[in-house]
């Protein structure tokens, strides 16, 4: 073992596990970009307030925060929201609306590591700032939904609701924050407590009702029938109208749903995949006030992150296929005199871009060969003096075993196919 | 403005910044690939011990250390290499040799922000493990060079030195590494000054003379001239002819060639672009001795790390052209009742792979061609309501100002080519 180990609730990636992230994440970047979003990238650690102003006190809690060498107080970014937001704010004002944007990377939390949950984790992100409410906020849901059909991921449940109208059942309470809060965690105990304590006890049965809201569009009537008929309704009925022509269909409205961050005002949603068990959430997002609350213009915004390690966590789950990237063809030189030439060859092959190794230590061509199998290459390339006089090598099928002499001139034609 | 400003010495990149960095990253990782190198990727923080240990004074002045929550010492990696050997040590030993892995991402330095240099940066990196040190050595140099061509960087310089003849020189000697690092910082006067203390004046003068040899292979013959004849010629020897074979004929030999880290021990190379100025170095490599000095076994390793950041601003210096993802239908409702009609059409070309876009807000048709125009939209696709009910629209080429009236039906053929 070496000496120095890999701090705590960090990962290491091997080829075979990037190759399938680097697909994964590929086929999210051509989707976003299908839909007309485009990327951007912020640094990967920011002053610390650009996270405790106004994310709420889990995401403080866990903050992986620090002070650097200058005695600043620094955070690396426990999600992206904010850090494009401040990006918005300094440099993008003036960019045509909507703005349609995305970005992909690492974030960081500070809390004790555990399955499925690690200090740093990768997150897909996209936001739409500007644009008309109900249009933006069904475009985001539907990337969100357009993504996760795109790498096939199958069994997700989406549950979309409306956060505004807890908001104007708590208005005025001082314990709001906390209160919605200890809805999110399905903690009723904490509520009642909470609503006891800011002298409104009698709207613990309204809430506990509306929060057991969930179904389909009939939900919506069910919801009026308890708060009463308003414009938060009128938006809800327009918005699932719009998902409809995106031709989205399996949704939940659930009127109890809340989200973890202070910062969210009107449409929400959620996106579970149920096998994950107690971390079962793949994405969450929501239209939100962060723009005014950091010093900008007062502007619709909403997005979305979607936890990238769970993704390829539950596509592994569903046996997707990944195809690897095989080496397609291995040089091995018959005789240590075909050495060189065997190097010419590979480098022409190379040129031509197919994807060819060769033996880089002096072995024996017997396991040279043994190696050429252990990597599953497609193709051995065997140079021998006798041929290679001819400007021929032979080309054999590490699969089948089948082989053929060819002209070195030909080689990078057929393997090519 | 926002109210948080950027942390110090870091970047936020705009769309079109991004757009190139995936498109020079995307290809960068072809090569590697094409090359039989898999990609990898480790944690973004580490342990500070490991970056400390054996990597010299420069490293350690530099790097952005912090103490955790938990009162570890952890710092931002400021390079790849300690984290790949960390990886190989507890988890890849037995992989079959040689392994040719590669990773990229951000790496983080705590100095000065200036031109050029940020807290926050981009590397690629890429090691082989194991092999034969000849073959090795001339695999890594012709992919850091074959990186280069293929992103089409023209008037880079490569230098090729041996480190380990100053290190023999100056063998035993109390202030070896910092000899060796004024040599690689050509302060001469402290290298005198250090060769004094260290009772051996005299090597100044063959330091020097060794240290301004410079040129093509007949600088071979010159350095022996210096220092004698041995094996480390013998490797340079057999090195240059390899180099031959992969048809590399444009580099310097330079025998007072250092390198900043303590590590390395036999080929050292270095790729600058004059153009630059004093940050002209966009990469630097070379074989080292880390993985015994780490806890595994004795074996051979060599590596290069690629100044990403810099590589793209020669780039762009240099007028490469990177082809811009453009949106390529741009759906427009002429009449307000065919927005939802807009929406569907829409979802079915990006469901064929189109990249398209629609209005999000509630535009006028003439502001919304004028956005589509702005974001260099080529077609605007325009529902009319007489049009629609013969499930026809009319497409629009949004450069030539060109128009004709297709079926719904044929849209995404038409567009796709």
């Amino acid at each position: 073992m070496s000496m120095f180990q890999r701090p705590r609730g960090t990962r290491d990636f091997s080829p075979s596990e990037m190759g399938k992230r680097r697909q994964v994440e590929s086929q999210f970047r051509l989707v976003c970009e299908r839909f007309g979003f485009k990327e951007i990238a912020t640094p990967t650690f920011e002053n610390l307030a650009l996270f405790t102003t106004k994310s709420g006190p889990s995401v403080i809690d866990e903050t992986y925060a620090f002070k650097d060498k200058g005695g600043r107080d620094i955070a690396l970014r426990p999600e992206f929201t904010p850090s494009v937001v401040r990006m918005y704010i300094n440099e993008m004002q003036k960019v045509p609306k909507p703005i349609k944007i995305f970005c992909f990377g690492n974030c960081f939390r500070y809390d004790e590591p555990q399955k499925g949950r690690y200090r740093e984790f990768y997150q897909f992100n996209a936001e739409i700032i500007g644009g008309d409410e109900v249009s933006a906020d069904a475009e985001i849901i539907t990337l969100a939904v357009g993504i996760l059909e795109d790498v096939t991921l199958r069994n997700f449940e989406l549950r979309i609701g409306y956060i505004n109208i807890l908001r104007e059942l708590t208005k005025g309470l001082p314990n709001q924050q906390r209160i919605l809060q200890a809805i999110d965690k399905k903690d009723f105990d904490k509520m009642r407590e909470l609503l006891k304590a800011d002298g409104a006890p009698a709207l613990e049965t309204k809430i506990m009702e509306l929060a057991s809201i969930r179904g389909d569009d009939s939900a919506i009537e069910k919801a009026k029938a308890i708060v009463g008929d308003g414009k938060d309704f009128e938006y809800i009925e327009a918005f699932v109208k719009r998902l409809k022509s995106y031709g989205m269909k399996d949704y939940v409205l659930d009127f109890g749903l809340v989200r973890g961050l202070d910062y969210y005002t009107g449409m929400v949603f959620e996106i579970d995949y149920p096998g994950l068990g107690a971390e079962k959430q793949i994405c969450g997002g929501g239209s939100y006030k962060l723009i005014e609350l950091f010093g900008g213009e007062k502007i619709f915004s909403t997005g979305f992150a979607m936890g990238f390690d769970r993704i390829v966590l539950v596509l592994e789950d569903q046996r997707r296929q990944f195809p690897e990237g095989k080496v397609r063809a291995y040089v091995i030189p018959m005789d240590d005199s075909l050495r060189e030439a065997s190097i010419e060859v590979a480098t022409s092959l190379r040129k031509s871009g197919i994807i060819t190794d060769m033996d880089l230590s002096t072995r024996t061509p017997s396991k040279a060969l043994k190696y050429a199998n252990s990597i599953n290459a497609e193709y051995a390339i065997l140079l021998k003096p006798e041929l290679y006089r001819e400007n021929k090598v032979t080309m054999r099928n590490l699969e089948s075993g089948a082989q053929e002499d060819v002209t070195i001139s030909s080689l990078s034609g057929i393997l090519k196919k």
